[in-house]
């Protein structure tokens, strides 16, 4: 069989198990995503086994000391993958629901009620967790997953789904619920950005690279996640201890994630002071500053910012930093070098933080806060499959109900049109 | 310039407008809406005239009857464009509204906050009331939009775009705010297609050939609207006099509409009574019925139909008509051949009645009412751009709020995350 093939027949698979899923009770998907978690923690040394098959190629090969730290599953690990099974539980049921139900003029109530997607296609690279997390939220909110993970984490990945498939298996549930595919190669996403027969929509979590290439080659309806290029502005009159806080906070609390900030933007009023004080925090944390020419004349030891440093995200200890004149200057920055991610005012005045929320065209819009919450926990959602920095569907942390869509439900008594 | 070069610009221009609209406020924007109404309606004599060349092209191009009366702008249609367009100004702008504000257990207010799309593509057919319609719903709902109409109806669709050019310019509003595709060559809506850095999404309105074309081709976030296979599933110990009230409304009321039905389903049980019934009725109105097998013993004097009927899309006085053994064989009839449209059942049984709203996967899902109701000024939205049959960001009708997308606005008095 072809890997073309192979794919459509898991299409097909994943389309008859939606079916079933759509109309699974939430009681029985509690008890099934429980059950996982269970054979997770009981396969730990299977697990941990698969895991080391990975972390040994992932040495040969010559991986950075980060990524296999991303590809390593401990017992630890394991088990706040359970848990966040668990949790997954214990969230409301998104589907079913019937949001509003309004009746019309000639008696017909038209009611919106919350439906699964259908078919998820996941794209992912390194981490295993994402596996069992993408899964465990697709499940719940009634879809079918076609999971394809990066080939560094094909062990892993493999032993995961098993486990998912056997529970699903005990329950009498048909596998095309959770299927991984089962190659790793690049073909492998060319066919799956193909196959709008089977997926309602497909999910890319990774690098510029691969959002890139999904945008460009994708027929199936595509949610981008996550690249983040994050600004926060300090602006004139603002406090001076809390804007060193969430700067310090923004960078350094996890600078390889999408939600880190990667250019620092300062009001000049505000800049001779605020500066001095930053590079003084960050250098203790060995965060390396970037600066337009008027933070270099702030600072002279810093390295000059060049046009590419505005639209970078580092996803390192790097913060570029620019003097601005107004408010006007630092939302044109923004929204001309933004991903749209997450972006923060810190301010002390009413008007310019109302300003800056309505004008600022990003997912999440901050004032007097760190860009680092931007995350589905965080909001209240649960847990998310991932950031949406698109406009269309879902923007912004992506938790169940973002993996569902409505239907129209419509009761009449004979009711027809004139 | 090129053409390209041309769509280009129109985009960057696009993209300035929207951040103008999205700031704009409901009482300038309603204001906007009714100068254009006005503008119309003393324009008449030149739109019409405008609008004659396009007919006089069409019958010498040999247009059929349907599309000359469809591509008219007489007196009425004008002052009807204008009534849809101060309808619009009445209805509550959707902008602005922060829908849900949960307070964190850190004290973040976290909100979701209803913004524009920014800049929308719309690209359709012969119809040039569509051109007001489109450009009026996104303007309302603050989005910048570039209009391709069809070839016939060019000049009927510059004359109208001029109009509302020369309100905004009257307003000093940035021409960008609406524009018109100068081109209807095929080449534009490959430009289009391609243009994800300008466009927020594409709404293809038109027939089957179009909307596939722009699935293939599109790399900008399309929404799906129109291709209406839909059903009337007659349930064992219906209402024969419903049943049959229901069956010719969704037929004949408008049978070149995407809502109307297409494929009737008829329970067993009921089949000898109920369709030559049918048969008799729909005769008068010169419909033609095309049959299964067991349709076909019923009525000896219908044709037989084949595979390819029960997944046609007639808009026209056709209908297929099944025999089914069972609720279940409906569904699945449905769920294989239908378009995930608009679907009804009719039926006095309660539980088949709740099986048939929960199994079927369709925009519109009915209990005893004609399709035909599936239209955003009969859901209660207003007016609409459209009614999508994919599952991302809107289904079903879409009105103002579905030209629209949330921003998360979180409110912090300095917090940051551990």
């Amino acid at each position: 069989m072809s890997l073309r093939e192979e794919l459509l027949k898991q299409g097909r698979a994943a389309k008859e198990a939606a079916q079933v899923l759509a109309n699974l009770s939430t009681d029985v998907k509690d008890k099934v995503l429980e059950a996982i978690a269970g054979k997770l923690v009981n396969s730990k040394r299977e697990i941990m086994e698969e895991n080391n098959k990975d972390l040994k190629a992932g040495e040969a090969a010559g991986l950075s000391k980060a990524l296999l730290d991303r590809l390593t599953l401990n017992e630890s690990r394991i088990e706040a993958m359970a848990e966040g099974l668990r949790e997954l539980a214990r969230l409301p049921d998104p589907v079913g629901e019937i949001m509003e139900m309004p009746r019309r003029p000639n008696g017909l109530q038209v009611g919106k009620m919350r439906v699964p997607l259908g078919v998820v296609g996941m794209i992912y690279e390194a981490r295993p967790n994402v596996t069992i997390d993408a899964a465990g939220l697709c499940f719940k909110a009634g879809n079918a997953v076609i999971l394809r993970g990066g080939s560094e984490a094909v062990h892993s990945n493999r032993i995961l789904v098993q486990a998912a498939a056997g529970v699903l298996q005990e329950f009498g549930l048909p596998p095309g619920c959770i299927q991984l595919v089962s190659k790793t190669d690049r073909e492998a996403v060319s066919i799956l950005l193909d196959m709008h027969e089977y997926l309602d929509v497909l999910i890319p979590r990774g690098g510029a690279g691969l959002i890139q290439r999904v945008i460009n080659e994708a027929k199936v309806p595509v949610i981008q996640t996550g690249i983040g290029n994050c600004h926060v502005y300090i602006d004139e009159g603002a406090d001076l201890d809390m804007a060193l806080k969430i700067a310090d906070n923004a960078k350094t609390s996890r600078p390889g994630v999408c939600n880190a900030v990667e250019t620092l933007l300062v009001h000049q009023e505000l800049a001779r002071e605020y500066l001095p004080a930053l590079f003084a925090l960050l250098k203790k944390k060995e965060v390396e500053l970037r600066g337009c020419p008027r933070a270099c004349q702030i600072l002279p030891q810093i390295k000059r910012a060049e046009e590419s440093d505005w639209h970078a995200e580092y996803l390192d200890y790097i913060l570029a930093v620019k003097v601005v004149e107004s408010l006007d200057e630092a939302i044109r920055h923004i929204n001309t070098y933004g991903t749209k991610h997450s972006e923060a005012i810190v301010t002390h005045d009413y008007s310019r933080s109302q300003r800056f929320l309505r004008e600022i065209d990003a997912a999440a819009v901050y004032v007097n806060a760190s860009t680092r919450f931007t995350d589905g926990n965080q909001f209240g959602l649960g847990a998310e499959i991932g950031i949406s920095t698109q406009k269309l569907h879902a923007r912004g942390p992506m938790g169940l109900k973002e993996l569902t869509t409505i239907k129209y439900v419509i009761l009449g008594q004979g009711q027809i049109r004139e």
